[in-house]
């Protein structure tokens, strides 16, 4: 047994790159949560043909289940339910009670906009009675925003979601509680899902590792491994049936036996997570130039973050690394902003200016221009400094464009900064 | 006449949403700028099956051109290859040549990688041997890391790149020069597309601006137009034949004449294009506490903008909006670390420390923790002050979770920048 879904994600805006789509992954999230197979993510712009034709493909490879997400707004453009209710067979009644529910959530909403231009509440109201319209034999699902949520019960059944992800999350929870999705994942399995994280191998060095893998462990075909390169970290995530963990732990002692300096991560944890659990009970400041602020919001991502982190100083200027840092003038003339000495000054005031007990700074050339022939667009210099004294200085070389660089930057810097506090 | 094409991108890292796809915008913006109608985006794991049950959806719809990305590695999970020449019924064959100058392109990359654990030259090779097998009659686009790209003619032809954007990228150009692709899309038609861009008014006040459109404008029903509320902007797209212009213009005054204040671009051009117009020949630094170096990275997302950002200073900690932009102590006390006069400080601060003639202060509560029932989590303070002693101060209630809440933080930012620096 087992159960399949497909997520149906419309929208031109989507389609056309003008906005990333976040419910498809977010989606794939939860299905995975559950043991539901995501086989298809399918993509379209706003046209009831396009999607009524996912919706076939979908019902034609045998999905148990179809989320779609979007087109449920006011705007003529929004042809989600019409087209999902063809799909099933179902006409389209208005809902009078859901209607008068939209109309109460929308009178508070409206009362923000004011002056020339806004909007008068009985347009708006019209505007979202077309919100109320439900495929007969449907469960409606309360609205967050302002678009109620549908199940439409068949084969498959089809749970029709709004598209901004702060409405479409929390009414997933109870999409997927009602009997009619219940019963079309009935047939769902429970697998395992493991994540190892590797920093510095390259993707065909683990290549040659899985090869390997094949042949000495013996249930090795049980395990569905794939693996992803990303931002210079390897990703290499493992699914199985809970029989299946042996094989699963001898893949775990080959991966160890191999390439025991760069596995950072066993248990799924992002070297995010583990910089945050080191730095508790610490004090940390950054100092930045080239990623302009990008690690200390990486740093400040983590709730809670308040607790370690001090602040940063962004010194894209030169002046701001001398005045905000007290670089030294002549360090920067000798040897350039971009250089191991400079980085180590910077990190060296960012711990001074700030009182902290730890320190990171990045100085780099993100590019297009600046490149030299002796540091071309990519080189990259990081320092971590410690109150004890202790420094590690680093100057790499980066591939890719100007926000793959910086990008990048930040999380050599993360890797950096957990060696430094891991050998404490 | 017209072309339509569809993209299958693959990947069980993207389809699970572990690695989000940027192919897929970036092949929708090409297709667009060539007059090709993208219909479908497809998205499935590294599974065979799955991949040729798309081909043969999008071949079902009609598509003149279809584009995969992905699946190219060395991994054993990497199929594409095999299964679109299984689709195209073309047998697969190693190309020697090919093979040769993929080992060529891999001996200095290995050089990066050394000591133990560090996978040996022939392994590597043998690994990549797969990359130089192609379906026989395709095109073959040379390597621009190690997986080739292929054109494949058929019905519909298929363009198979490789996943990484950076290989992906470069070789589309080449492969839609190619004959056999521009076979594919030779019904191509052109298209004019425009963008509208709003700040501040709710998708139903433009829904009922666009009802309104579709009675006064004679040709409406020949722009295509698609909405989209992002980070509190609210965009417009429109796309026509270029006799439908005049139809465009109607629209254009029709905006222009109900919402003038909210329109603040007509060109696409994007708020952050617009500020980096406005910096031109000024000195800005910043000062972030919840945001904590967000907008200072916004602002050098533009390359050059070294001209104008002397940089910021990330005062998250209390100590640090004093020590650092000398925000007085008893204020702090006083109103709160999130309140208008520390913002103010902040802002005052930030001109003075970095010299600066434009500087902007966020501070807020971006939860989950810290909101009080005054100050609930999403409140956000802002200030630009200018060199000349004006400052633009504002206080808002953000929705969303802590990274809604610190990205739009920096888009309404953007926005109290672009006004102080219009009224200049």
């Amino acid at each position: 047994m087992s159960a399949r879904a497909g997520i149906v994600v419309t929208g031109t805006e989507v389609l056309t790159g003008r906005i990333a789509d976040r419910n498809g992954p977010w989606l794939a999230d939860r299905l995975l949560e559950l043991g539901v197979e995501l086989a298809h993510i399918t993509i379209c712009g706003d046209r009831p043909a396009d999607i009524e034709a996912q919706l076939r493909f979908l019902a034609g490879v045998g999905v148990d289940l179809i989320i779609t997400s979007g087109g449920l707004g006011p705007t003529a453009d929004d042809l989600t339910v019409e087209t999902v209710a063809r799909f099933c067979g179902r006409e389209v009644l208005l809902d009078t009670e859901l209607e008068a529910r939209i109309a109460e959530i929308l009178k508070p909403m409206m009362a923000r906009y004011t002056g020339p231009g806004a909007p008068d509440f009985a347009t708006v109201r019209a505007a979202n009675r077309k919100q109320a319209m439900v495929p007969a034999g449907a469960t409606v699902l309360d609205p967050v925003g302002t678009a109620p949520g549908l199940v439409v019960p068949g084969t498959p059944t089809v749970v029709v979601l709004p598209g901004p992800p702060r409405e479409l999350q929390p009414m997933w929870d109870k999409a997927i509680r009602t009997p009619e999705a219940q019963q079309a994942i009935a047939g769902r399995t429970r697998y395992e899902q493991q994540t190892v994280r590797m920093f510095g191998l390259p993707e065909s060095g683990l290549a040659d590792t899985l090869q390997h893998g094949q042949q000495s462990i013996a249930d090795f075909h049980r395990l569905e491994i794939t693996t992803c390169l990303r931002r210079g970290e390897l990703e290499i995530v493992t699914r199985y049936e809970p029989d299946a963990a042996g094989a699963y732990a001898e893949l775990v002692a080959l991966l160890r036996e191999r390439h025991a300096g760069k596995i950072f991560s066993e248990d799924g944890a992002l070297v995010d997570d583990l910089v945050a659990r080191l730095l508790a009970g610490r004090w940390i400041a950054t100092a930045e130039s080239c990623t302009a602020g990008m690690l200390a919001a990486r740093l400040a991502d983590q709730p809670g973050a308040s607790d370690y982190l001090a602040g940063g100083v962004v010194s894209y200027s030169n002046n701001a690394k001398e005045d905000l840092l007290g670089v030294d003038a002549a360090l920067i003339a000798e040897y350039g902003a971009v250089s191991e000495p400079v980085a180590e000054a910077m990190a060296a005031g960012a711990l001074r200016r700030f009182g902290a007990d730890t320190a990171v700074a990045i100085t780099g050339i993100a590019g297009p221009g600046g490149g030299t022939p002796d540091k071309p667009v990519g080189t990259v210099c990081f320092c971590v400094a410690l109150g004890d004294g202790r420094m590690l200085t680093r100057t790499t070389l980066l591939p890719g464009d100007r926000a793959d660089i910086r990008e990048r930057s930040t999380t050599v810097a993360m890797h950096l900064l957990r060696r430094a506090l891991s050998t404490d």
